[in-house]
């Protein structure tokens, strides 16, 4: 496979850095090519603008998603953001990899996702889901993170980590058409002990090295939904967000 | 009350700009202070660096939650950080308006959050939720988005508008101690009608008149939670997103 990790960590030395060379070396190890975009080392400029279209259709007042969806049609992005997409058009699998902050990505990775996820590619005129841009292609969301797991459990002190996950795993990754797999995550990692951080590497590791035999997590066809948007009558919610709606019937 | 809108929209002749206008107006007409930090405007750098501390107690590998609590004791974040944790702690109600982007903020906002929501001020040494640094404010979500209303139902396309929103209006508004209200939603905005926009900034305007009013949504005090963080037995979920601990039990 080709394997693309986005990366966003301040702190080259931090356990996210080690966790990225680790994760790189078994994908490596395991026979797949691989891209890196280090945002902070990149210095990613995350702030969508008028600077990102080298042309316009709307020169007056800036819609940026329709300049992206002509954008699209007309090769006109900025080289920093063409790159990245040629990167994202090519890889099979895509890994985000950041620490969690506020339950999300680190600003500049949500830049990323805002400048690179362009409308004419990736989404819009039916692009979603199952036919998503990225149709075929699978993703995985990968934290370090300051929680303990008793946290982010149904009924923990912030609701379930997918609850928290839902607009980058279900909004972002699976609207865009990728193949969601369950993330991985590293806990409470400013009070693990040096064995607990070596598990963890080599966890990480063993995952990757097996990663592509992996299935996504469940999600609804386009088809599961009708003129309204809502799910047609009979079909049972598969996700975690819809599942709600099952016990709001009862 | 003082009133603090955070504001992130890359085009000021926006519907969003003018959203933000007529709120600001009726804000101002029920004799609210008001406080606009107008992020695009004021070019605000949203990625968290080094830089944004004048001193470290760390000074060889960066942990940037760490340092914020060094420099939260020690007076030694960087000018433009400073300026808006001030205008933070002055509020007495925060309203984060932006266009919902991948069902969550533009990277402008969220790195307004990460560098201006401190550790060591509003969040850290135990300060969350009923015992938070924003404790005893109120803050309010306020969306433009291409999203038709159906699609963000329990059972719709993407799930409830509050389980997308989950990260933000719990794990970061809520996480801070701020009672959040219902959040505000202007649908649609490239397929509506100049009269139902129209609407919209009537609607939002008359909202925001009577805010002061407004209830918070419902949020587990910490004392609903074990030392496992898990809710105590006999503690029935009462928020959307530990609902679905309810509909698992079963």
């Amino acid at each position: 496979m080709k394997v693309l990790i986005v990366f966003a960590h301040p702190e080259p030395t931090s356990f996210g850095g080690s966790l990225l060379d680790r994760g790189a070396g078994a994908l490596r190890a395991a026979g797949h090519q691989l891209e890196v975009s280090d945002l902070y080392a990149m210095g990613f400029n995350p702030v969508a603008s008028a600077d990102d279209f080298t042309q316009r259709r709307f020169p007056d007042a800036l819609q940026y998603d329709r300049e992206q969806k002509h954008a699209s049609a007309h090769h006109a992005f900025s080289d920093d953001i063409q790159a990245e997409i040629d990167k994202l058009r090519a890889c099979d699998m895509l890994i985000l990899q950041f620490p969690l902050w506020w339950f999300s990505m680190p600003a500049i990775m949500k830049g990323w996702i805002d400048r690179v996820f362009v409308n004419g590619l990736v989404y819009g005129s039916g692009r979603r889901f199952d036919a998503g841009g990225m149709k075929g292609r699978r993703a995985m969301v990968s934290i370090t993170t300051a929680c303990y797991p008793g946290m982010v459990e149904h009924d923990g002190l912030l609701a379930h980590l997918d609850i928290n996950l839902w607009h980058l795993q279900h909004g972002t990754l699976a609207y865009a058409g990728f193949g969601v797999l369950a993330p991985f995550a590293a806990w409470s990692i400013h009070y693990t002990t040096p064995e607990k951080r070596a598990e963890y590497l080599d966890d990480y590791a063993a995952r990757l090295t097996g990663i592509e035999g992996e299935s996504p997590m469940p999600m609804h066809p386009l088809e599961d939904f009708g003129k309204d948007w809502r799910l047609k009558p009979g079909i049972a919610p598969r996700t975690i967000g819809h599942r709600r709606a099952l016990e709001q019937a009862r």
